[in-house]
């Protein structure tokens, strides 16, 4: 991190830490998309994700969550706006990083759909996400946890 | 405030002023808008204002902001989205809280928008905007805050 950035938070990383909760109630995102993928037994494939967005003119401002996080990754956003996306999808760096630092520092606008991102990994860990009635449980939550967005591709059905 | 909140951020207020500075370099702004005004000498009304955009699912963390700063107003945006806005127009408000906390506290993204807008509320202290010259480069100082905006209903051309 650029010794400017610490400075700022009068050389705390807890002060940081509560920044970074505040940015990421702002412009962070938990989810979980599916894909289809007919040779796995469960016919879906899984993608939960940990995603901060920026125009790309304060790009610097993901790089400090790169160094707050230790992991993640810097890139453009699909479409035709100029905004790049901080990204996690390594499970274990969400599981490892990610999770615990949520549950350590406080959300409060994305409170609820981390809470649903957790129940939603816990049910990962436990393979839940191989098997038939996991995935629909799974996506079920997923539902649940966007309840904002603008609506799934698949229904329900898609998953019996 | 609710009780709870405080308590996320370990019962200490300046956790809860970091997260504060995250959630705003996130989702606020701050700009200067401009009217025509044919009866005041300079031609043009100019308002500062400091705001803050929510979905309507998230408004209490707007609620959260209004008990931080002991101020400001919560409304609907106009448009057709639920977005509420958590708004300071006041120009004493605006000097005597929202300045010091943000000189206090450490903005990022927004920093440099913030700057502007510090440079523009001294010029309206020192009462240039009631001039023709000073609101010219009220307009300058505005067009630089907000260059990722849409762009600017009047032209420089307006204003001289």
């Amino acid at each position: 991190m650029k010794k400017d950035y610490l400075k700022l938070f009068k050389g705390k990383r807890k002060y940081l830490f509560y920044y970074v909760c505040g940015l990421v109630d702002g412009e962070g995102s938990f989810s979980v998309s599916f894909k289809k993928h007919p040779t796995l037994k469960s016919g879906w494939l899984v993608d939960p994700v940990f995603q901060v967005y920026q125009h790309q003119n304060n790009v610097e401002v993901l790089y400090l969550l790169k160094e707050v996080f230790g992991t993640g990754s810097i890139y453009r956003k699909n479409g035709k706006h100029p905004v790049m996306v901080f990204g996690i999808h390594s499970r274990r760096s969400l599981e490892e990083k990610i999770i615990p630092f949520f549950k350590k520092y406080p959300l409060i606008v994305k409170k609820e759909s981390f809470d649903i991102f957790c129940q939603i990994m816990e049910l990962m860990k436990r393979k839940e996400h191989l098997k038939k009635e996991g995935i629909r449980k799974i996506y079920q939550l997923a539902r649940e946890m966007n309840f904002q967005g603008k609506g799934r591709k698949y229904s329900l059905e898609d998953f019996s």
